[in-house]
């Protein structure tokens, strides 16, 4: 049985507001929550409509597949959802190959992008407050349990670019060829927004303007997609660190 | 004013089975019409609430929101929609860059990759037959015009791949590092389906396994996105070429 205050509370968690009033927000999916149940993260709630979490029986809560769907986030509700408490991010940290997101603001692009910076271990990705809240119930979904291995910070992308010291890498239509160009082993790589690219305000401050070649006879204009000019970039960076 | 017959006509062609019967398909907004009137595709009809297409005056239809809510087939409707007639595929092609889609189902992932052929000059895509339609409206949406560019054929990938005189290299987990592996400058790629990858039966015409080695420290079932691999994959083909 879910009751009418968890019903709401979790409904609630679809909205950022709500997220951060609480500290709480939502994994879909035995998979995904599997993922989550063997990080660090602290469990708030865990319903299911089949005891399928060995290791937490006793924390489990079955419901219906019926009351599953009126608080699923998805369109297509899974098997469970939990709701976990968001971690504290750390403010120290030293990486030193790091990815920065200027108002990227698709769910999907979010998810698939933190996808790409477990695969290509970059630990910490950091994001401009515009950016879409990674706890949106379609970024997590994105991610398939790589957000418990990214650390995903929120800041003033500004200030906090300038307070490093590493060579930033904007990417723009117009910058070299990022397969010619020489690639540091530390460094930080700005990915702007989908419509509009990295703002005049971080451009500023970027090293180095790279550019993923155009093969083809599509329109000028036209550019990639910015997860997979992310996935290319991530590439080319690390295939330079095999090769060192 | 939008007749009863043409609603109904053009919801239909969100199915397959209608979309192949009646030979025609359905492109939204401004800037995607505009790459299909300018390419060699012959227009049906166009839809719109103003009158935005200068060299299409006379066939625009002007329309009222509300009815272009009511045909549309994405969840926010465009300022237009216009109704193309899907092309006779070529069946005689000579193509020495390919790629290959072993069932890739979601139209996002399908349209993304259309996209990447555009940019990196690939201009056939061969699809198995239970890959995702091309004419798919959330494909047409997600190529952003690029399927103007890209001829995509949907073929018995097994017959297809026989026929071909080119090395056929297929992704897998466990392949030879893409970027260490020498690469031809004529090829087959081949992709797999989102969940279980390549078929056995296509794995077996494969002359090369090639894999994204994997950085980080991700569980090691984990796998890249289809799109995002493609993206990496079409990226290290094309640097190779350059550095020839």
């Amino acid at each position: 049985m879910v009751s009418k205050s968890q019903s709401k509370l979790i409904r609630s968690l679809n909205q950022k507001k709500f997220r951060l009033k609480h500290g709480l927000f939502v994994v879909e999916g035995v998979k995904s929550i599997n993922e989550f149940l063997n990080s660090s993260l602290e469990l708030y709630s865990l319903l299911s409509t089949e005891n399928v979490f060995l290791s937490h029986s006793k924390e489990t809560q079955l419901i219906s597949l019926k009351e599953l769907q009126a608080i699923s986030h998805l369109s297509t509700a899974q098997v469970a959802l939990a709701v976990f408490k968001i971690p504290v991010p750390k403010t120290d940290f030293k990486q030193n190959r790091l990815l920065a997101l200027d108002g990227v603001r698709d769910p999907g692009n979010l998810g698939t992008i933190i996808r790409l910076c477990d695969w290509f271990n970059i630990q910490s990705l950091i994001c401009s407050k515009d950016t879409v809240d990674c706890y949106n119930p379609k970024v997590v979904q994105a991610t398939m349990g790589s957000l418990t291995r990214v650390e995903v910070i929120y800041t003033d992308l500004h200030k906090h670019l300038n307070t490093l010291d590493l060579p930033i890498f904007g990417t723009f239509m117009n910058g070299e060829s990022v397969y010619s160009k020489p690639l540091p082993e530390d460094f930080v790589i700005v990915m702007g927004n989908e419509a509009n690219g990295v703002t005049k305000e971080i451009e500023e401050l970027c090293n180095h303007r790279i550019a993923i070649p155009q093969f083809g006879s599509g329109a000028p204009t036209e550019s990639l997609n910015v997860a997979t000019a992310t996935a290319i970039t991530l590439s080319e960076f690390s295939r330079r660190l095999i090769e060192r």
